[in-house]
């Protein structure tokens, strides 16, 4: 049994019936012979690493009267065929069925009487592909952690076998209830508002850091709800000196979109790939890094779609961009460690090669930000950028996106996947594409990873704000297209 | 814009995160050559006839406070795309694989933001099979109108083409606050209890007319639960001179069973069908009808079913029968007129001509109460059989179910359907398998339909309390066989 932290636990609070705190990998494979059955070859896989699968065993146990954090525990009822299902698209089985079918089943919460993840084997792909949707719950792992957990979930070689040790684990008894409330008792963590504090605490500090005026209206219009003990306590940590020692920045607004709304229910998805030498290839002409060259594609791209739409503002777009905290020293390995800053998208500069530069100085910037913020902001003190997209933060842009601008206009994300081949039984897979989560006001994330010699693009967005989210994937890849073309023209050696 | 009926919005106070008041139709159909796409011709064949359609075009629009059942509006924002989803089975593509995407997809609620409906265009199917499964609200129509509703949605000929009068309907805009309230005010509907009041009453009269303890049991605990007003009302509506002129019925109990319980969010569904002429002609032979035949196949099912597992109860399990109460002469014709009667099963009877007779005798004796049963309880007057599965008799199964017998056992409803060929643009209509509801206590439901040559059996029960459905499925099948061989045995020319 292992309590949540308050960052894990952030992740359900946030959950209600249109914002799903959940986070999804697709893994699209190659089918190696004709006869290859791709759902129970992935079955027999997972029940043969499941051992090693800790946060896909544990369900949670809630602590009466919400006093303290959930607990895990391993499931002593795991049954391993409710989450692995069976699926499929219509004909003609390509991406756009695919696309469809994914925003489809990531539009609905988890059933929290179990372990918190499903796994989708999905058939009817055309040429010879099968897909593998895995979805797990943000209060479960974090992107890094899920990253990790995927490449325990896949094998290195093909046909890799069944490892010793497989089946080599227990189920535990649900604690009693006398027992958790004695737990809470004894953590010393009686104050329901705890949670919601140090969120509030931490969103202020992202504020003073980047003088963004939006998030500073948010942290106060949050603070100023707080009343009694809770709101001394948080008016108490305030000091003119800490905000003194922060770097002074320029403010940085988030001019509204058709994206900055309140979300349904359901959900668009779109995927593309470009390849990833071409990618690093670019990026070196230019001097930019990989993640220089995502961020000034979503600039581009988003640039295209604002266009076409005459909807785009004078002043550039926001990302909230997040960072891993891991160390590689972590003692509770899959407990969330992810904290975000705040970048302007070049959605303002006219050409491809001066969108890289200004996506360069911009990250350079949200850095330095980052850097800057004080220690005290651990992942066990609720990190930043969670708590911005969710709970009581998020509630306020839900009542605020109506009457102001967003704190930031999107997520954008660059997570380097892994280098080397993955494999399920004899199947190889051929692209690893993320698939995030938006939120109330933040109606459009893009999550971008490599993997191999990919660079995967997964882009989520409310259906009813976006219902064109393929416009802007087209544009994305468009604008790579350009910049491949500004770069051979200044270099001399292209039209 | 019109109102809802009392009854009609009970299915709709009756829904929460558990128990979803859709009722579905899962049609088969044959794929009239290899390049012929099913889900175009399926949407263009709506479109063609949506100004038909009523209950598909209107939506929702609550009253504030519940103050007064809600209004159907012709919906301003209609738009087909929405509702009609194109999904696909995965390999191999049989009856297994149809019925396990069937579960899933009904396992949820609906949208009320949108007119309540949802057809699915399902591919992948072997044997040249599609099919379509098409869920609509409970509120929206019931079982006989639904069946209607979806003869208008199909063709009688093949290639039928695109009627004239296609596409003449317009949308009305939402009705203002003020509006709804001050039609509140008119209508004189101010007292939030009334629906309960009368769903509550009609529990009353239906358990004292079948002296079925445990109904009578289950209404005097509602009705012990009613204070103020609305219990006063209640009781003042009682008379022991409307007691005592009711025939007198031997007691009719609920035995325990394990589909007896709270229901899961999750759904299992098994479909299977008998040649209608086969079933016609042993029913013949032993003076039967084919409703009589059906609730011998179904207490012989259950009876080989509960045997299996050691859980065969001594008395005999008892079905709600659901009844329709359309003259043809309604002047709102897509408004609920349903109620239902009890029967008993012939689960605890030897032998399947036995079993038939005890059939006919417990659905004659079944008719019987239903016509003594007082005229004021019109359908406007809130039905019996829904709120018996439904709002807050449900509920009071629910609580109660953990300690004592269901006050029926499970719903066997038996349908006549179309005697004539039905189509999708070219493509012939094989099945017609109806896809009813479960509720708390009541975990089974097993609907029959007849169409042109087949008796189509849908199962639908709680996955968690009946994993194992299609064993049931397969032993109604096996009843079959064996009244068959019985028959064939009694008059001289079998085995």
């Amino acid at each position: 049994m292992k309590q949540l932290s308050g960052l894990d636990s952030v992740f359900l609070d946030a959950e209600d019936d249109h914002q799903f705190t959940h986070v999804s990998q697709l893994l699209i494979l190659e089918r190696p012979s004709a006869d290859f059955e791709p759902y129970p070859a992935w079955r027999r896989q997972l029940a043969d690493r499941i051992h090693q699968l800790e946060p896909l065993r544990r369900r949670l146990v809630p602590v009466p009267f919400g006093l303290d954090h959930p607990y895990w525990i391993a499931d002593p009822d795991f049954d391993l065929d409710f989450h692995v299902r069976h699926s499929a698209v219509p004909p003609p089985g390509g991406d756009a069925e695919l696309d469809e079918l994914i925003g489809r089943l990531v539009a609905a919460p988890m059933d929290r009487d179990h372990p918190l993840w499903v796994s989708h084997v999905i058939e009817g792909l055309d040429d010879d592909r099968f897909a593998i949707l895995t979805m797990i719950h943000h209060s479960a792992v974090d992107g890094a952690a899920g990253a990790e957990l995927l490449e325990l979930m896949l094998e290195d070689t093909p046909d890799a076998g069944r490892p010793a040790e497989a089946g080599r684990w227990r189920g535990e008894s649900p604690p009693s209830t006398t027992e958790v409330l004695a737990r809470a008792a004894v953590n010393g963590v009686r104050r329901p508002g705890r949670g919601l504090l140090l969120a509030a605490r931490a969103g202020q500090k992202l504020a003073r850091a980047t003088r963004n005026p939006a998030v500073i209206d948010l942290a106060d219009t949050v603070r100023g709800t707080l009343r009694g003990p809770l709101g001394s306590l948080l008016n108490a940590g305030r000091s003119r000196e800490e905000d003194d020692r922060l770097p002074r920045l320029p403010p940085l607004t988030s001019p509204p979109t058709p994206f900055n709304h309140p979300i349904s229910r359901y959900r668009r998805f779109a995927h593309r790939s470009l390849p990833l030498a071409d990618v690093k290839s670019v990026g070196k002409e230019v001097g930019a890094t990989i993640n220089d060259v995502v961020v000034a594609l979503c600039g581009g791209g988003l640039r295209r779609w604002l266009l076409d739409r005459g909807e785009l503002p004078d002043s550039p777009l926001t990302a909230m961009v997040p960072v891993s905290l891991r160390s590689g020293d972590e003692e509770e390995r899959w407990t969330n460690r992810v904290s975000g800053t705040i970048a302007a998208l070049p959605t303002d500069v006219d050409g491809p090669l001066e969108r890289v530069r200004a996506a360069h100085e911009a990250l350079d910037l949200a850095k330095q930000v980052f850097k800057a913020l004080p220690g005290e902001l651990t992942p066990e003190a609720a990190g930043l950028g969670a708590p911005l997209m969710t709970t009581a933060i998020s509630r306020a842009v839900t009542r605020w996106s109506t009457v102001g601008p967003a704190p930031f206009n999107l997520i954008v994300s660059n997570v380097p996947g892994p280098s080397e081949p993955l494999y399920v039984g004899p199947a190889p897979m051929r692209h690893y594409v993320p698939v995030s989560a938006v939120a109330d006001g933040v109606g459009l994330n893009v999550t971008v990873q490599s993997y191999v010699d990919q660079l995967d693009f997964g882009l989520l967005a409310c259906a009813e704000l976006m219902p064109d989210l393929d416009d802007l994937a087209d544009a994305i890849i468009a604008e790579f297209g350009a910049l491949r073309s500004a770069v051979a023209e200044a270099s001399g050696d292209g039209a």
